[in-house]
């Protein structure tokens, strides 16, 4: 397989340039006979489409998805789900000037490498666009598993960080402000920090935490695929993400053994879950939680550096429509990878047992 | 595919429980013609194995990987290669006092609940035991890649790290103390951390810093399967992991996008590497690093509160031979999965132009 | 990965039923730099499409492809090709008596029984109609080969055969008449037989002969995934597919060993074929050939005794448009779906020698 | 994934040359708590093994399967099944005269332009050997599949064949003699033609009719991977095999459709199986059934013409040790290679429903 396709069980390939004819998908592997409830689906879709508020860029996407098969008198039938989403406003001409120029940090010089062509308008191929895609997969995923509740916020942007733990957090809040952070007053210094850069014509990074329960014990199959491997390889498959830490991720290295083990409790229960609700990669019932680190847009109004493709330095204008930091759109994508790798898993997990009884 | 296969062109099945008669692998996909040292193969599995000091376990397996086919005359045949290493200090009856409970932090719940049964005896599947063969697999696979320098090395342990950015420290000294790190001073200050931890009968976490030299430009399969969620994938399916971040990672969120971007000097190289060494997915040239957060260790030499197969709370006694810290051992572990990783991407990239001039 | 995926390296993925919105497809892992001849494939969907005469189903389709990525300024760009076929003419009210039927020897029963739900229009994602997107994709990768010929024609018809060695032929008249036979007077015979079967409401079945020329030595990847493996189980994706033979096929059973040796002559050229280009699972530079087993069309125009969903027998009543022999159409499908076995193949053949020189 | 794995779900991958330490495989995705007969495994191996009689060759290998993992007191741990065979009796220098000797119909040739380099001591991974592997594989499969009767046998020998169907014959007397026909007569005239090519010096081919009892309605994954055609590759993955067909095969291509479709009688049964049990790919509860074409042993003990390395016509020496006649020895192949394919099957028919009641 090629690089396009994601999970075993549940496989979602993606398909489109940015400023192509269509993106879309095709996810194969839906189990028949569910009840599909379209508006959700689209309801995900607009949580990530552009120019939803000043944070966002202005590019102006109805972002329509449009289902051709695998859907019948509103289920599904078992069969491939294939799907698309037109392009609308491309303006390709805003991208002209970088026809054989080179952006810093974009992905302009290894496609070029890599392909010997590249479709520069826009970003082509490499143009975060493409998620839009794995956010209707996500929908749908999301479905197979109606006891499985996913939800991601921001929980830091640039320097200011969110530091609470999410059992503090009213996450239900998590829509109210456009920023995505269910803290209201540390959504406001997000949102003015956001504002800043945006006008600075610079732009910042962030981290998108997320959060799942409601998965039972014995999801994930080491000792490759385990759960957090394969939600890290989901996350880190997203455009501008750098990081990826589960449970007690980076800050558990520093505690002792002693401190760290989750010990169970009178009940039978666990006392803490430093674990992340997963242990061998299989998860344990317990809420599974982990952060992602997206790094600033790469794409700035200031003047930068840049190649040619003949190998000199040139200065690249900042130009075009983007967002001065991504991590409000990423929330949608985050939750929506989770979900495609968890009903992947739940799936997987109907193979394990002799008698099938899951 | 079930979980236990690694890799899409070289790929890697491996099999065997901790304290089973063999643990093993089969190695597919490896080009014929290929002149293996076989000794730098046991190398790495000796950087790898129990009882190299008083840091590691002190079970002792003399850990000599027997080869079966795929290899003719001294050279690769382009066919599968088998090996097994087989288990010979098992010492099963350390183990039965933890047959019918469940240690805290551990995979013994989560493997019981999954799959109805499991083999109690040093972990069974869920041992770190296993990652011996990726070592074995590792090691043929930089032998595929003579061009490419894969270097690890311990960057912190407990609350204690090695703040200093990989390019001022001598990388070429790693192997010159028993804990793997380049600072000798550091290494020194860990080593004591770390029998400090042991004595108290305790365990610590750690970081591993991974640096990757000599990957040319164009490796890495997007959209899914980029060399960095790839890489990520591979780390994260190591025992004990919980975190990756590659480049500026997590700090790097905090940056603007003026700051982070890897902008073009004089004579067009990069001024700057953030993107560490990987952008859109592909890889660019630069450097490739990245740092693996590992959990301190789940056994531990004091009691504490674990989960009989009824569901009540029983006292689980500290016995059995762990590491007290497993990043020295993890080092070997880290290079191996991040050369798997590599020279499966080298095969990919010889599949994206129609005139595979690679 | 779900049932819908066909290739490791150059993989197709396809969706829609019959009657749905479209049906289209998804071609990952096609090299960069393939300058695309748009009109050669629509030329081969042109082939196979109905109503090209009155061997074939009356259902209008313009069957035109719209390419919506994976092509930019008339290269391909190494990204995911995603296309899709408008669903045109389709007249489901035709199927309404089938609602709850299940016709004889058709999919009918097995889908409803497996998944609990079908689209009963047309067949559904049963419909012969699928195989658009394959001819689509396998015109690509025709384009991916262009040193390799592909050549299928029609051998037999019912209980007509024509019974010379393809060598004997003048394939370059195959596509001559409606019923692609090379042979004139044999053609005729052919017609004549699909008309009687058409007038009668009955239906037929055939062989679909194909052979390739141009393979150099060494495509093929032992010992699951042998050439002639997978050539075999492309031509069994097919509908209406009952069997696959090549080289010698079932004839060559009842030869000696002595016979059927393909021994080598005075310039180290082979003697014979009877190993039909592929030896141990590796093309062997010779004319690879082989025979595909059509079963007559199930859907005939007569009256038949099918199942109700209650499970009482009923009569089903004979309606619809349809093929009365599908190999003729079945022609340019075999070709796309060798084309794509061999393109997967060429690919693969990459990864085999460390010096990559193929 | 290189050409070494069989099946998705449960999958197999096997290592190991004709004449090196060992061959072997991993099967890995068979569910936990399966109580494993292993003298049931053993005995199937016996049945393939080498020197059961004058019919076979007379290389002397015990054939005792080492089980490594993934069985743990009796019972499957749903962990990677890890196996050997030693290769014993490996008469190496037999082959110092095909060192650099290609011989006619054999894959010396294509192995040594595929790879750059071969194992030319017995074929290497070309030998048959490879298959006591499936055959392990096979018969753990059958155990996962209680339910499901597979019966293979050998129906024609060179130019004789026994055209009764199955219904027709007692196949439980299949074991009964050395050439596995359950037809007393018939076996002992194979017998008698196999002794006489035998003692000529020559060899013949056959086929093996295979049938499958017990497989439920709605196994079998549309579209590419249908039953039958997962089934097929499977049989051409099998060395020596021309040709595959299942149901009414070849011979069907010859039957108007109103007298193959296959109706229902009175009570909801099917009147006929011209289908062989599948329809649209997927089981219709029928018995599956099916034949195998086996060319002649391309190894006798004639001179023949082959080729030198240089490319000069050599002649080669009959030398060695072979099978006069494949199809006796291939009859456990073929059925252990069927159950890896219904097993596969069974698992993936577990994904199709949301409610999973499979």
């Amino acid at each position: 397989m090629a690089g396009n396709t994601f999970g075993k069980h549940l496989s979602l390939t993606t398909f489109g340039e940015s400023h192509g004819g269509a993106i879309g998908g095709i996810l194969d592997g839906c189990p028949a006979g569910i009840v599909l409830d379209l508006d959700a689906i689209q309801h995900q879709l607009d949580r990530r489409k552009p120019g939803q508020s000043r944070l966002t860029t202005q590019r102006k996407e109805s972002d329509r998805v449009v289902f051709h098969s695998g859907i019948f008198e509103g289920k599904t039938l078992g069969t491939p789900i294939g799907f698309s989403i037109p392009n609308q406003d491309a303006r390709s001409k805003d991208y002209s000037h970088i026809k054989k120029q080179f952006r810093p940090s974009h992905a302009d010089h290894t496609y070029q490498a890599k392909y010997g062509i590249r479709d520069y308008r826009g970003g082509g191929r490499a143009s975060a666009r493409e998620t839009a895609c794995r956010v209707v997969a996500g929908a749908i995923a999301r479905q197979i598993l109606p006891a499985v509740h996913i939800q991601a916020y921001v929980s830091a942007v640039g320097s200011l960080a969110l530091d609470v733990p999410y059992q503090e957090l009213n996450l239900s809040q998590t829509e109210n402000n456009t920023v995505r952070c269910p803290d209201p007053a540390m959504a406001e210094t997000f949102i003015q920090e956001i504002e800043n850069a945006r006008k600075a014509g610079d732009s910042l990074g962030g981290v998108v935490s997320c959060v799942i329960q409601g998965v039972p014990i014995g999801w994930g199959e080491p000792v490759f695929d385990r759960l957090h491997a394969d939600l890290g390889k989901a996350m880190l498959s997203i455009n501008a993400v750098k990081g990826f830490e589960y449970g007690s991720g980076f800050a558990g290295t520093r505690l002792h053994g002693s401190e760290h083990n989750d010990t169970y409790g009178a009940d039978g229960r666990l006392l803490s879950n430093h674990s992340g609700g997963i242990q061998g990669g299989i998860s344990n019932g317990a809420d599974i939680y982990f952060r992602v680190a997206f790094k600033p847009t790469a794409t700035i109004m200031l003047d930068q550096q840049g190649l040619s493709e003949e190998g000199d330095v040139v200065t690249v204008k900042g130009k075009g429509r983007h967002d001065p930091c991504v991590v409000p759109r990423a929330v949608p994508i985050v939750e929506a990878m989770a979900a495609l790798v968890l009903a992947d898993h739940m799936l997987a997990a109907r193979l394990n047992s002799i008698n099938n009884k899951k």
